[in-house]
């Protein structure tokens, strides 16, 4: 419960709010404006996000998990089910929100770098007709996983080309979509064009908090307004929520932004990759890295450094997640690095 | 969708952000935080509100429905209703998010000031140990009312006795509990030692955006935090949240911002309850002055100034909501009671 | 918990089976079948009984709840509420299953001899586009109704015509959809053509248990199968279920049963609305007698009699529920009368 | 859709209704009883199967996922787990209902045979107390598995004494209980004692429709009524349900009735599992022989035999799953091994 002292490498979310955030939210605060959205800064937040990701819908939400559940509700009647990676933010740190909230079955898909394939998906497609199975109508993948790896542009394509035509709908969980952009240097719409409906994730990326969940046509989005109010998703004072995206918006900070983070995890990897004893668990491709070494290397690394322990390996190994953000210096990366590499005598 | 240009009067929701607590979010960022409430700030905004409420717990929320659904989904077994005032927020406002997250019954009650009593609840007593009846188990009322009136503590202790003798539990909406205790001249801990559980109302005081959920007993919040976190109410980026509430905490600002409010309902009550052919529709004890006149006295306001017309009354009259805020201004009043003076001569 | 030794009319629910619904149960019980519908007894009723109402399709359920249910589940998304009469068997006989298991919020609206109309339901089609505002999308109505009424044709097209000129759906709970029938002279397609969804009650009726829902079109029944099997509604000896249904086609025994039930309770009305003290609190239109009398007397009618208090009324009286069965005699009926008439002097 | 001429093996329930069922239904049907399961039969069958189990409170429910998700309310929170096998009906079969009607997560686990041991059980067992997860509290195993498995005494009381030293609950899926009980040997209480709470098949067993849930403890049992009624599973005319119970519970013939369906699955399997080309894929500790074979010669039998294909094997073989019934005769398994050894050419 202590502040923390150094850098912490433990949550993209251990990060503040970009100054320009900050100050966009300090300028939306002139006067009165018409509450729950219904104001020039929110009408032009979602408009501009639309534009940018081609989609014709944009609600923006309070976090993550509130994203996938909106987005979902969009997609899915009482009996359908989700196929999902096993190791997805939906099936395992939403506490089973998707459950409770929306009554749906997920099928989860054991995956070794955390992304499906059209074969994965086709392994859960068993039951189709039968009454006695929850049917299967959505793939949710997140861009990027949970394991920092990033779907190419050609891999998107070849799930969206096999749900449209299995009669499947895509949802994206994009928290870290900017991330995602950054790194395969696409447009937002390139990624989000293969979807139904996607998040946009600001929190991660130097909001204070907000996220949005995108909708790729009209008659999905029917109705998007009343499941976000059930949802407990419709700000009151909405216009501060949607400065955050404006602000995001501006000057592609949320670009800039997602490049720094990339740019530091990568030095990051490379860093200590090359050290003994280091091995990186998953390909780099996002703000991410995935590092298995000694159990005993991570318990001195904790004692001055927050770090987040993702997964045991075998031989008393483990696998550290050390995520960078948008306000990681490189400085903070080479302090990291050096007590990482002070460790080695220790294996 | 234009941005307003005069005071708006049609929400205190409307109103922007105090200084004060903008500042404590700029203070608040500063240096990395451990995500989900796991930070200093957030563990001392918890301790100074359930001190300040005599509660054991404080979970903080994004906003008032999701306080409602929250604090309710502690006190609830998936048979078990709710007794609640007909012109209740959580029946009418909320769009069914009790019903669709929890499941649970609503037992509305007609109330013409907005406020239970024993009598009232008792007429929704009936079909007790009957298989075939949902089970009433909680009172849900709102402190102040959707109606801007507001129980006295004596009128609170006679339901909480009624609640306790009867094996129910006692909720209370607090969206504006700051303006109930400014009313009463009374604390916190006076109006929420009658409950089991109750919302505190940041965003309609002078927050960007934040509510708490109170629960005055270890027993009730057992669960709480998965509660929270599946019903989409957990913020990562949680010091932001708490940051509102400790402002509001310092120097008894939501006190402050509440009296104010009030203060300004009661000068414009003053004002145009005078006025020949305008009836105050209820007693004013909050910030919402509910004042019924001609329908074209209406229309002609409506031109200039942002005003919700509450109901129908009968002879083509109609009650209109005239909320203030924190920021109020004496000016604001005066402008607004002579823009209504000068809608007389159509009558 | 004892047996009953005299006749009860304290539900239509406590009579047994008609001895030719038993045969045919008997006379399934041949060798294998395929489980869960697929076998010809099944699709054979299903046929049948869909050709009698006009339906597109029928499922066959366990009870009235479980068919109410299942029924509003093909009409509903989870922002969508029901308009109902706030005395109806959906809103105050089912323990909140509407709630529970649909999420939907219900509408009710007070009438006084449990029927809807065009202006009843007028009256809360408000908050449209709000929101706010759960939608209102069904028009729930019982034909008959929990306190025995019946609409004429002329008054269920009225509503369904005011329904679909708004948008709405309509549900009929036909539970006593056979007494209706046989009161209005009508065939089952003539009530069935005003609804999108039906249920038509095989149980009162003098089957063991089975209701079927019948779906008016195939758009609507879109999913059906895995709705029914998701709540708990699909029997795996389903042939026993649709042998009940064969047998109440047979002959037309659902209109003689019915029509039995109803003679009886027009000879229990005509024997007692004559007596001093007496007064039939709503109109005789199926097969329950409502009748207003003193609670002395009904004290003393229990004694021997199985009775159930519908209400009470004013000045020390109760509604009494006076309940025929399809095997309800005249005997039956007489010797009710006749110690009705003896308790006269006590008043 | 056509009738089955020769016996069926794809399920037990295709078998019809043992005579002694359909007597015990025909003398239930005598004068009226009072609704809703207050009657005599109601009560004494309930008490008879409660004192054979050692159990508290019985309910009747209408089929085997209502008897499950009946069960699992009585044991869950809205943010809690059950721990199942992956192939267990619960997880395949049910079409999502648990995730439906309880909105609980469940948390499946690959079982070769599909049992769990305290080991599989430990390896969900993460995330305890992390509010991003939902909490595992039921361990959910089946009596007999849907492999036709069967757990010693001693392994369900490893099993027991495993969830009861780390805070689980312990649910038992009973469909085929009556199966493990007579190949185990024991009393139903030997195996219900382990449980929390559990399933007590009957219809499986020769009944027409009815499964009982059972449950251990008086604290359990609370409310118990109203998730009964909600869930849709309060039968109006429940003595006919009670009635099959009691048929059943009459000189043991629920033990009959199982160790007939056993030994003819013991005779099927010792018959075919001679054959050349044929592996019994499962231990045969219950009514299913689960063979594999290769799938031409599934084909032969299907013509003119009902067989269920359960999954695939490797090299073009598959498993099928033969199920005998209380009925099931010598002959009918003599002339099924005969038609299967007939098919040994065609390999």
């Amino acid at each position: 419960m202590a502040n923390l002292t150094s850098r912490s490498f433990g949550s993209d979310n251990h990060a503040g709010v970009h100054p320009a955030v900050l100050a966009a939210i300090a300028a939306a605060n002139k006067g009165d404006a018409i509450a729950y959205g219904d104001d020039e800064i929110s009408s032009a937040a979602q408009a501009r996000l639309c534009e940018a990701a081609g989609a014709r819908r944009a609600y923006f939400v309070f976090n993550g998990t509130a994203a996938n559940i909106l987005g979902l509700s969009l997609l899915l009647r009482p009996y359908e089910a989700v196929i999902c990676a096993e190791s997805s933010h939906l099936n395992v740190d939403e506490c089973g929100a998707a459950e409770r909230l929306l009554g749906c079955k997920l099928l989860p898909v054991q995956s070794p770098d955390g992304k499906l394939t059209p074969a994965l998906i086709e392994s859960r497609l068993t039951g189709l007709g039968d009454e006695h199975r929850a049917q299967p109508r959505v793939v949710q993948i997140a861009q990027v996983t949970e394991l920092g790896t990033c779907y190419s542009l050609v891999e998107l394509k070849k799930i969206s080309e096999y749900c449209r035509s299995h009669g499947l709908l895509m949802y994206i969980d994009g928290a870290r979509l900017a991330n995602a952009a950054a790194y395969l240097g696409c447009a937002l719409a390139d990624i989000a064009g293969h979807a139904d409906v996607l998040s946009f994730g600001g929190t991660k990326n130097g909001a204070l908090g907000v996220e949005a969940v995108l909708v790729m046509s009209d008659v999905v989005a029917e109705g998007g307004q009343y499941h976000r109010k059930q949802l407990l998703q419709l700000a009151s004072k909405m216009r501060f929520l949607s400065a955050q995206v404006s602000a995001l918006l501006d000057n592609d900070l949320w670009l800039q932004n997602a490049r720094q983070a990339n740019a530091m995890a990568q030095r990051l990897a490379a860093a200590i990759s090359a050290e003994e004893g280091i091995r990186l668990a998953y390909p780099m491709q996002s703000n991410g890295v995935f590092a298995e070494l000694d159990r005993e290397r991570i318990a001195l690394l904790q004692r001055d450094w927050n770090l987040h322990i993702w997964s045991e390996a075998a031989n008393g190994r483990c696998v550290v997640r050390l995520m960078t953000a948008f306000d990681s210096t490189e400085q903070d990366i080479d302090e990291l690095a050096e007590a990482i590499s002070k460790t080695k005598c220790f294996t």
